[in-house]
């Protein structure tokens, strides 16, 4: 077997159709970057944008903005370019709110379809503000409604035609395992229940093809793959079928029928709008889109192609330079992977620490668990090569041993 | 009668204790800013706190920033600055999400403190999010749980012992009507009811006293009088006495005990943190701190004094220099009246457009009323002189006939 040198990683650079992309990111000197699963990196634009929106919009416009310059009409310009890169139409992605509550409104959306069904399948170890946001709107809804959770391969046996909503998400946050959307969300049909998916891994790190999946709904994230900004606002996907006819609780005034008549009582808008609730962000709503325009304008299967390439080299990397060490790459292998690396050490959170002293940002996630993510549009193949060979070092040197405890040092 | 003149209102700005604030602000040459009211103007240094959460919290600390810039913190921080503005003790307040997401929230969590009790208090001519916030709750809850609509004096005619929540805001949107939170406070609790304040038009704007007045929940918004920028998150205040005991349903991470054990079920945290959900938009949130901090800063009963001088003076001058043309004042005379003059005129729509145009910016809410913000903070009393100059202006030479429509224009 032939070792990989840095050399090799070089000339994958410079054979890599998403190379040029790099350059509209700004990154710190000295950093090997693989948080972008959790916070992505800062498109050079986004400062402009910013001060634009200030200096511009908010201080000479004011409140003419809210039309002059579309802030109104943020939420579904923006939903336009997202739905470009998750395989959904125009008018069925709308950008608001948070994961969590987007959640919850679409979940809700999705019982009133199957009125007489009470059970939600989920996976219990998902990223846990899902589980927490359905547990919250089941008991507002009565002791009848349970969650049935199931993990992995044991998900479909979980899925029968007592189940009112399957609610997964694609990408699993800590192994990085794709789900077969396909696949699921035509056994949930076949069962008759309502598919709900959560696309915060997935969305931008790989195509997504809600609508030749025929998935009902779903939200996702756009401060990881999409480089929104810290907190960026999340995205609604409701199919064009349920528009209108499965609608969500928190009806405030910008998802009715007519915001500016200013009625008394609440009449939903009968399209992707109804999603909406109150009043957003704009600032970091104006932001976000020049990531999310990167995104849309880069082609998802090169992102994928390079991101499992960029995956299975760092696999290997750790087999060929760190196989002494005891670290079990727990991510699956091949096209079962999203776009993160996740293997497990008993000493992993030190080594963790060691990483991040040296520059090399992964993120640790207890008990044992080191996760890097894989972001193909400012990632390197040199970057993964100097991320295993710190990792290397630190192992043959135990520099592990002195890295300093933090206990707060990273968010989903 | 002396008519006021020009020169009386300079010299009230070189006695005005409050002056100096303006300097803090930049606003537009040429332009009278009286929507204050929907959004606040912008602080100088709001610039400068984008470009560093930008630059170098995003851009070089990148994920590390949750931690060494506060990111997490962002949401209690701001909060202990509004609860100094509020009458409310720190961690009472928590900033979050929008006003209609929070009404939400507080009005699910009033309502598990009356299990018994299905009624909700309301102002059917109040800014109707929050109406229709309670709409789609209580639609989640079954159809026992009822609306209670009254308006102004009536109000607390519908307060009786069948009644779990009372849920009022302070100031009109529309009239700028000032409602007694410690009376009606008081009555709400005789009737054994709890209650729920929205400040949206009178936080940043008056001296409220949440807790003097033995307030239950309150929500706000940050955008208006406390300058925040275009969207930025609202707030929640929960009394010492609730926290912990009335949860509310929107259950996400940000709201659970140990937000990093990820574990699978939810367990509330037992503060105001419980009233989080899901990630916030950092860079907005980050920004409207500076708005915030200077009326933090200020005096409240300055503002009040200055806030109530200029409104009545506003009313005299429109009595004094438009007498003949038909406006008739809706707001209330007098400490009544929170901070905006409101007036009605048949032909309000095109004089508003008319006033616009020439710089002077106020705005209309169907049918017939014209809106005008008073911000203390950097509104002096010439302006208003030059507003109903200009009004006056329009009027004698009927420039308003010309001018141009404009269907969506505004926000509150």
């Amino acid at each position: 077997m032939t070792y990989l040198s840095r050399e090799d990683c070089e000339r994958l650079d410079r054979e890599d159709p998403l190379a040029h992309f790099r350059n509209e990111f700004t990154l710190p000197d000295g950093v090997v970057y693989m948080t972008g699963n959790s916070l992505g990196a800062m498109p050079t634009k986004a400062l402009a944008r910013a001060q634009d929106v200030i200096s511009r919009q908010w201080g000479v416009d004011l409140i003419k903005s809210w039309n002059v310059n579309d802030w109104f009409t943020l939420t579904t310009h923006i939903g336009d370019q997202i739905a470009t890169t998750i395989g959904a139409d125009a008018g069925e992605v709308v950008m608001t709110d948070s994961t969590g509550i987007n959640l919850y409104k679409v979940l809700s959306a999705a019982l009133t379809l199957r009125p007489e069904r009470k059970k939600i399948v989920m996976e219990g170890s998902n990223f846990p503000t899902d589980n927490y946001m359905a547990q919250g709107l089941l008991k507002q809804l009565g002791s009848d409604y349970e969650i049935v959770f199931a993990e992995g391969d044991d998900i479909t046996k979980a899925i029968d035609n007592s189940v009112a909503v399957v609610c997964l998400t694609q990408v699993h946050y800590k192994t990085g395992r794709l789900l077969d959307m396909q696949a699921i969300t035509a056994l949930t049909h076949e069962a008759g229940a309502i598919s709900v998916w959560d696309l915060c891994h997935s969305a931008g790190a790989l195509p997504v093809e809600l609508n030749a999946c025929d998935a009902d709904f779903a939200i996702g994230c756009t401060y990881k793959y999409y480089n929104g900004g810290p907190g960026s606002p999340a995205f609604i996907f409701v199919a064009k079928r349920h528009q209108g006819k499965a609608l969500q609780p928190l009806t405030g005034w910008w998802g009715h029928k007519a915001p500016f008549a200013f009625e008394r009582d609440y009449t939903p808008a009968d399209d992707i709008i109804q999603m909406l609730s109150g009043t957003q962000p704009i600032l970091t709503m104006s932001v976000s889109e020049i990531g999310i325009e990167i995104s849309a304008r880069a082609d998802m299967q090169q992102i994928r192609n390079k991101s499992l390439a960029m995956g299975d080299l760092m696999i290997r990397l750790i087999e060929e330079q760190c196989g002494e060490y005891g670290f079990e790459v727990i991510s699956p292998k091949g096209d079962l992977r999203g776009s993160q690396v996740a293997m497990s050490h008993k000493e992993g959170y030190p080594i963790m620490q060691a990483l991040i002293t040296a520059g090399i940002m992964g993120d640790f996630r207890a008990p044992d668990t080191l996760r890097f993510g894989i972001t193909p549009l400012y990632l390197r193949y040199v970057d993964l090569w100097d991320a295993i060979a710190e990792l290397k070092n630190i192992m043959d040197t135990n520099r592990w041993q002195q890295a300093q405890y933090n206990q707060r040092h990273a968010v989903t």
